[in-house]
């Protein structure tokens, strides 16, 4: 089963930790694979990696649109090392939960190939759960998904100008 | 800061169990006050019950449309002792964060009265959290509320005839 979450609101990334919660309560296997996310940065992480059942990788720790300075193609590299490890990950099936964190931007940006990612997940079962995480996601992902949720910004404290509070956005 | 997690798609839970992990990892104290739930159903509270600085309270845990013989009148008690503990709550200002799951259907259902929720929304502080979630928000909470994210429907597997998983669903 395909999940993805999309859309320019809050709640993508947890909405994700909740259900890699929820699976651990049940003794899922869980792979989270992040991208663009510096990992000691994120709250979540001091109580995730305490759990059992639960293996982390991060790719691509820098995004170019908040370090401007680093090269496309460094982060393209990057990227398809990231999709590689996909693979080795869903054929070996070993995991009950597989989440793909901010996937979604990586195939806006065009530093994954957006067939290489649904070639990839023809190989999951009905059994097997993987959720997509980012905003921006593709026609061709959500017509391969099973659930699509887009999380719609209504309303968000950062356009009157109030910043990011620790144990909140991160 | 109130947030408020409403719309048709699968999410607003889980966000706000994701939300509660990332306060946990900031060492938040926090409070989940859970309405139509049986909390022994769901998978995540396995996880939730093992971490510190979480309590948990439920009220009126059968709703209506799932237990169809269920009189009004008693669930409409239910909640209002369940707002009544939120007051408490609030007052006593000893959270930094508060998630009151499902209380947008007590407000649409007409088991709340939302006037008395905004009420007591006024003394929550910029530094206490408090998130509320369930479909159909109504107009004047997302009025109050500093972030509102509509978790949109847009595929579920329920559609197609795929029942509820276990691990993922509850």
């Amino acid at each position: 089963m395909i999940y993805v979450y999309t859309g320019n609101g809050k709640g993508k990334t947890t909405a994700a930790i909740g259900q890699i919660i929820r699976a651990a309560g049940k003794n899922f296997k869980i792979c989270l694979i992040q991208l663009f996310k510096d990992k000691k940065f994120y709250s979540e992480q001091k109580i995730l990696q305490k759990l059992k059942n639960i293996d982390f990788y991060a790719f691509a720790p820098k995004h170019p649109f908040c370090f401007p300075k680093i090269n496309h193609e460094t982060v393209k590299k990057q990227c398809e090392d990231a999709i590689n490890f996909v693979e080795t990950i869903l054929t070996k099936k070993k995991y009950d939960l597989v989440v793909l964190e901010e996937f979604n931007i990586a195939i806006r940006d065009e530093f994954i190939c957006v067939k290489k990612l649904i070639d990839l997940l023809e190989q999951v079962s009905p059994k097997m759960h993987v959720i997509i995480t980012g905003r921006g996601a593709c026609k061709e992902l959500i017509d391969k998904a099973d659930l699509v949720t887009e999380m719609k910004e209504i309303k968000h404290p950062f356009k009157k100008g109030i910043r990011a509070i620790k144990g909140i956005e991160f």
